[in-house]
C-alpha cells in the first residue's frame, strides 16, 4: 500500500515538473507527509527537486523535510538555497534539528549565518553543535518542560498550557531544584489526577534514568529499549538538566546501528552507504575492505603450492578445495552473527565466553560429523567411479576426518572473535566480517591439505 | 556502566541464593527493575531463578518481569507455577501481556485458566489470542483512551482524571463516533489549551493515519518511525477503533526484525536464536542451511576435476582456486547485503533495479581491476620465482582477466538477487545468505577454470 503511493507520488510529481502544472504541483505536495517528501526526493532529479521545494510555501514543512533527508541530497539543498530563505527554514526548525542541518553548510557560510541569529539562539545552536552527533548531546532536543520543586500542580497546569506549544513532548515534566539540577520526573497524567495545592516534590518520582551529554547513543538506544521510555532527561556532570533525548530519535539510532553492524558484518564501513551515493565515493570506501581476502588468498596460494608434490599425484584434493572453504566458512560465519548479534542486543557478556565458544563447538563439530558422512559418501561414490591414483575408501575417511576438525575450529573461532574483539574495544561486527571469515577459509584449506598430506 | 552493574546484580542473587540469605535477595530484588531481572535471569540457574521469583511479593512486578523474559525461560517458569498464582499474576498485566504470556501455557491448563476469568477478560483474551502475534492485532494494547465527538475538552479532562490509571498511555486521545470508529485524534496537551466548553470535533485532527489488526508487524514499524509517532490506533475492517500499539513495542519489532535479518543473512533462520536454546534445538535448526554450501562443494569437485588434464599441466591454476572464491564471494556479499539492507529500510524499489545493478556492476568491475593488478603482480613475482610449466606473464594476464570477470559477475549477480527475491515474494535476506554466496562461489571457480583453459 505505502509502496505503491510512494511511487504514485513520484510519477505525480515528474509529471507536474515535466508539464509546468505548478497549481497541481503545490497542491500534491501540499497534501504529502514531509517524510514521504523526503522519501521520494531519492528518486527526483536535482531540477524536478528545486520545482518541489519552489512550491512549499510553509518554512516549517521545508525545515521537517530538510530533517528527513539523506545528508547527500540535503547538502545538495542547501547549496540551492539564499542565505534568508534558509535562515527562515532554520528558525522554524526546533533547535536540536537545526544544528544538525547546520553541521552540513560549509564553514564560512555557517559563521555568516549564526552572526544572523539573536545571541540566545546563536549559544544553543553552537552548543548543540559542539556534541558528538552520535551522543545524547547531538541527539538531544532543548525543547522540554522543567519546573521547580515547589510548583504545585495547579500552577504546573496553568504553565503547560502557556508553554505547550514550544516543547517537544509534554508527557514526562522533569523537576529540577533551583541550580536547574534534576532531581525528579513526573506525567502530566499525575498532575491532571491530584489536587491542584499539591507539590511537584510530592507527586515526583526522585529516581529518574538519565544520561550524560556524552553518552553513546547505543547506550542511549539501550535503556529506552530496556525500560520502554518515551524520553530520556540528559544532564550535564553536574547533573543540570539540559535537554531530553525522544524516542523517535531513538528509533532511528537502532535502525542506523543495525544497518551499520549488517554493512560491517559485510565488509562495508560506510555507515551513511546509501543507494544515492555515487559509486566512486562506494567503491573507494569498499575497496580497501576487499584486502583481507587477497591476503587470505594469496596465504592459499602459498599453503597450496606447499602440498603442490601430493596435488600432483593426487588431482581430486584439489577439487575439494572449495568444499572445505564453503562448509567451514559457512558454519564460521553463522557462530560470529550470532554471537555478534546477541553482543549488540545485550544478550551475552565477555564472561560468559567459555560457554558460548564450548556451544557453537559442539554444533559445529556435530555439524562436521553430519557433513562428514555425506562428503565421505560423495567423494566415495564420485572417485569410485573414476578409477585412478586414489583410494576411495581412504579418501573418503579423511576428507571426513578433516571435515569434522576444519568445522569444529571455524565455529569455536567464529564464536570467539566477536567477545574477544568487544573485549578489546573492537567492534564486534568487524569479526564477521572479511577479517575472520578469510582466516577460516586459510585455516580450512591448511587443515584439510595437512590432513590429506598425513594420512593419504 | 550498565554491564557491570548487570554483572554485580548477577553474582549478588547467586551469592544472596547459596547463602540462602533470603532478606538480602528480597532487598536486592525489590530495587532492581523488572527489565533488568528479566535480562540477567539467563544467567541463573532454574533452582536460582525460583528463588528469586519466590521472593517478589508484588505480582504486578512479577507480571513485569513475566512480559520481558527469552520464551524458553517464560514457559519454564510458567510451568513451575500453581494455576493460582499464575491467575494472580495475569491479572496483574496489561491485557496484550497477559495474552502474550498464555500464548505459551498449554492448551489444557489455558481453557482452565480461561475459565476462571470473568466473562468480559475472557472474551478480551481470546480475541487477543486470535491475531498473528506479529500482525497490528497482535501487538496492540486495548487499554486506550476513545472519547465522543461531542465531549468537551473540560469533560474529557475529568473523564482522564478517573480513567488516566487505567490507559497504558494518555498522550494521544482518539475520538470515536457513536459506532466506536476513529473520526478524530487529539491530545492531552490540546485539551489544555482550549477553553473548557470547547468540543473533541472542533480540536481534533480527522487525518489519523492508522492500521488494520492484520496489517503487518514490519509495516506498523516502518509508520512509527517515518512519521515519528508514539502510538498507531489500530481498527477492524468496519474502522471500529479496538486497540493501539505504542512505540516501545515497535522498538522491540525493529530490533527483532533486524536480528531476524541478520541472522537470515548468516543462514539461520531460527528467529528465536537465543544464548540459553539448547545447542541441539540450534544445531537442528541451522543444519539444512549448510547443505547449499555442501551442493556448491560437489558442484566444485564437478567443475574442477572437469578441467583435472589443465591442473595435472599447471598445478598453480588450483593454488588460485581460494583466491577466486575469497575475493567473489567477498564483493559479491557487499553488494547483496548493502541491496538487501536498503529493501529492509526502505530506501529501494523494485523499479530500480536496472539503476542499481548497473551500480553494483561498476563498483565490482572497478574493483576486479584494482586487484587484477594487484593479482597479477603477485602471481608473476610469486610464479617467476618457481620456474616451471608456466609462462609467468600470461599467465598473471590470464588471471587478472577472469578475477575482472568474476568480480563484475558477483557483484551484478548480488544486487538482482535481493531485488528479484523480494518481487517474487521471498524474504530478500535470504539472498545474501548461503543460497547465493555459494552460487557466486562455483561460478566464480567456473569462470577463472573456464578463461584458464581458454587463454593458457
Amino acid at each position: 500500500m505505502k509502496r505503491e503511493s510512494n511511487q504514485l507520488l513520484v510519477s505525480s510529481i515528474r509529471r507536474f515538473v515535466r508539464a509546468d502544472r505548478t497549481a497541481q504541483l503545490r497542491k500534491i505536495v501540499r497534501k504529502a507527509h514531509p517524510a514521504d517528501l523526503a522519501h521520494v526526493y531519492g528518486s527526483l532529479t536535482p531540477g524536478q527537486r528545486r520545482k518541489v521545494l519552489g512550491v512549499i510555501e510553509d518554512a516549517r514543512k521545508i525545515g521537517g523535510l530538510l530533517a528527513e533527508l539523506e545528508p547527500t541530497i540535503l547538502v545538495d539543498i542547501i547549496d540551492g538555497l539564499g542565505d534568508e530563505e534558509l535562515m527562515d527554514i532554520l528558525t522554524a526548525m526546533p533547535p536540536d534539528d537545526s544544528a544538525d542541518v547546520l553541521q552540513w553548510v560549509g564553514a564560512e557560510r555557517k559563521d555568516r549565518l549564526l552572526g544572523q541569529m539573536s545571541l540566545e539562539e546563536q549559544s544553543e545552536a553552537e552548543s548543540l553543535m559542539g556534541y558528538d552527533p552520535e551522543s545524547a548531546g547531538g541527539l538531544m532536543s532543548t525543547d522540554f518542560i522543567a519546573l521547580g520543586q515547589q510548583t504545585t500542580a495547579g500552577e504546573a497546569l496553568r504553565q503547560l498550557q502557556e508553554d505547550a506549544g514550544e516543547a517537544e513532548v509534554i508527557f514526562y515534566l522533569y523537576v529540577v531544584n533551583e541550580h536547574g539540577q534534576l532531581v525528579g520526573v513526573t506525567s502530566i497524567r499525575e498532575l491532571v489526577r491530584r489536587r491542584p495545592e499539591t507539590t511537584l516534590e510530592e507527586i515526583m518520582i526522585t529516581e529518574v534514568i538519565r544520561v550524560g551529554v556524552d553518552t553513546d547513543q547505543e547506550e542511549v538506544a539501550r535503556l529506552v529499549a530496556r525500560y520502554n521510555l518515551l524520553a530520556l532527561p540528559v544532564v550535564e556532570p553536574n547533573n543540570r538538566l539540559v535537554g531530553i533525548v525522544t524516542v523517535d530519535d531513538i528509533i532511528d539510532v537502532i535502525r542506523s546501528e543495525a544497518t551499520e553492524d549488517i554493512l560491517k558484518m559485510a565488509g562495508i564501513a560506510d555507515r551513511d552507504a546509501s543507494p544515492y551515493r555515487s559509486p566512486v565515493t562506494s567503491f573507494r570506501s569498499r575497496l580497501p575492505w576487499m584486502l583481507p581476502s587477497f591476503v587470505a588468498g594469496a596465504l592459499g596460494v602459498v599453503v597450496v603450492s606447499f602440498y603442490q608434490d601430493n596435488l600432483v599425484r593426487l588431482i581430486p584434493l584439489a577439487a575439494l578445495i572449495p568444499m572445505f572453504m564453503g562448509m567451514a566458512g559457512n558454519v564460521g560465519t553463522q557462530s560470529s552473527t550470532i554471537v555478534t548479534r546477541w553482543l549488540a542486543v545485550g544478550k551475552l557478556e565477555f564472561f560468559q565466553i567459555g560457554k558460548v565458544v564450548a556451544r557453537e563447538l559442539a554444533i559445529g563439530v556435530a555439524s562436521g560429523l553430519c557433513y562428514a558422512l555425506l562428503i565421505g559418501a560423495f567423494v566415495y561414490l564420485y572417485f569410485d567411479a573414476r578409477p585412478g591414483l586414489v583410494d576411495p575408501v581412504r579418501f573418503a575417511a579423511t576428507t571426513g576426518g578433516a571435515l569434522v576438525a576444519s568445522m569444529g575450529l571455524a565455529a569455536a573461532l567464529g564464536a570467539a572473535s566477536p567477545l574477544v574483539f568487544d573485549r578489546f574495544g573492537l567492534d564486534p561486527a568487524m569479526a564477521t566480517g572479511p577479517f575472520v571469515t578469510t582466516t577460516i577459509d586459510v585455516l580450512a584449506i591448511w587443515v584439510y591439505l595437512a590432513t590429506a598430506a598425513a594420512l593419504l
